[in-house]
């Protein structure tokens, strides 16, 4: 079963042509889009897909769209012959990695490139402008981009439903499955997927965690292991966060101040620590129904976010 | 020949799963987005669309988010028993007419509605945020919405790039059809469809005048007789400005201010009159390439766009 080797499409018309005479040929597609440095969270969500449909796509391509020039985009992770191995080890495979060079360059288009200095007077501004990429045309889903990480990262969800929205174009799946740790991206999908009326069902799935609790992520190779060893904090304090409600306590500010007590005495900076409602993702003063824990915090140079359900 | 009675849908998944039973037949389908009240410009579209793909489909949906609260959604025409005779009139006729009720209703979704207070931050509201719907996914062409018809509607753009996914989502077409009319708007759904990769071909299709030049529109049904005879006025100084230019004048402010003058002495009122480039549409003083010049003016109450490209 395991070492299926995957088909490599690099063109985005040769990786719509595929779907296309698959479905022709009544094949269902999902699609696990990933920026690569795959790791076994990754892996959960092509046997998740796996459940759904037929034949699996997995997309490996880091997006420009999501980074702020000041952000890491230069030091992502990358190793996309450690990625294909990854997926050989799952049962049944994957069927085709997408894995464009460029997603943002129009080569030789008639309509041209835009100059980035034309886009000096934008308050929004990711690595694609800032390279002077053409591109122009970008999806928001308005208000739930606002708020957890759109904070301090103004231009990433806006980075993440463009480039969503262009491989959904390009995969036409019929399924994506997509992972809860990054629940605010989960939820953002969801939502742009209903509201732009794409054919395609989203699948949340949950965070994979190592055996000592960290939720598994790509930057984690970045930590050093003092900080590997700090960030447990963030999985300690909400799990203790998630007994406390579980035992009657409510007080969502309560909650808060002592997860980001357990965080600060270990060591690391919490960006934000916030108890919201799962799917408008407001802010909840007291826990009356299904509510998520979000963090995100600093541990040296990296930053982890995670998140905990608490369904009372 | 003539007199097809189209098939009509209401349904999107309904009108989704049309296409895809054609399209695994192996037809081809042209789209014709309309917001109804058809006249000879629209079934100039259709003719269009008909050279392209086998089938055709016609939506007709007025898109309050392409309005804001002030402009004339409530009056906007409307007469879909006529339309549909029209439509029956063409030869060949149209397959499908797509007549949704409300496309930003997302029923008894799970996630709800976003009550409209919520927005009241937003700098740009339609009537879709304004009668507190819950959609809250917008698509923008940030440079090419920005000038033009952009500068007096702001929301229209947005609107309409958003509504043109969401169909080109439901309806799946393979090449779609729009009027250089709207020029901007064909620029705008052109750029669009290349930045989010969808895999539909755009075509624009010349405008159709009336006999003495007005070009057709469903608002000049809006227009009093005396204000109709005025209107003549715009096309009148765009034919102006096409001779002059191919007599050699190629100093755009001249060429605009005599547009100007022959709309004012005529009792209409200037919103914009620009030459601008035919696909940055960023404007130029001096004609070196092909332009095209753009104008919108008010007669009483109705607002109209016209514009004529100079292929020099």
């Amino acid at each position: 079963m395991a070492g299926k080797e995957p088909v490599i499409i690099t063109d985005k018309e040769e990786m719509r042509k595929w779907t296309r005479t698959m479905r022709s040929k009544n094949h269902t597609i999902g699609f696990v889009p990933t920026m690569g440095y795959l790791h076994d969270g990754h892996l959960s969500l092509v046997q998740e897909a796996q459940k759904h449909t037929d034949l699996i796509v997995v997309s490996i391509y880091v997006n420009p769209g999501q980074f702020s020039p000041n952000e890491d985009l230069s030091t992502y992770p990358s190793d996309f012959q450690g990625d294909i191995q990854k997926l050989k080890s799952v049962a049944n495979g994957v069927d085709v990695v997408f894995h464009p060079k460029n997603l943002y360059d129009y080569g030789n288009s008639e309509m041209g490139l835009i100059r980035s200095a034309e886009n000096e007077g934008l308050k929004v501004v990711s690595c694609v402008e800032d390279k002077g990429m053409g591109h122009e045309t970008w999806v928001r889903v308005e208000n739930l981009e606002k708020g957890l990480c759109g904070k301090s990262r103004p231009v990433f969800f806006r980075g993440v439903a463009t480039i969503v929205t262009k491989l959904f174009n390009i995969v036409e799946p019929d399924v994506a499955v997509f992972g809860k740790k990054d629940y605010q991206q989960w939820r953002i999908i969801q939502r742009m997927v209903r509201d732009l009326d794409f054919g395609i069902k989203v699948i949340g799935s949950d965070i994979v965690r190592e055996h000592d609790g960290l939720a598994m992520s790509s930057r984690n190779v970045k930590l050093s292991p003092a900080d590997r060893q700090k960030a447990l904090s963030i999985s300690r304090a909400l799990s203790k966060a998630k007994v406390e409600s579980e035992k009657g306590q409510v007080n969502c500010g309560e909650l808060i101040n002592s997860a980001i007590q357990t965080i600060d005495e270990a060591g690391g900076r919490v960006d934000y620590a916030e108890i919201v409602e799962q799917e408008s993702l407001e802010p909840v003063e007291t826990i009356k129904r299904p509510v998520v824990f979000c963090v995100a915090a600093w541990f040296g140079k990296v930053r982890l976010v995670d998140n905990m359900e608490i369904n009372i």
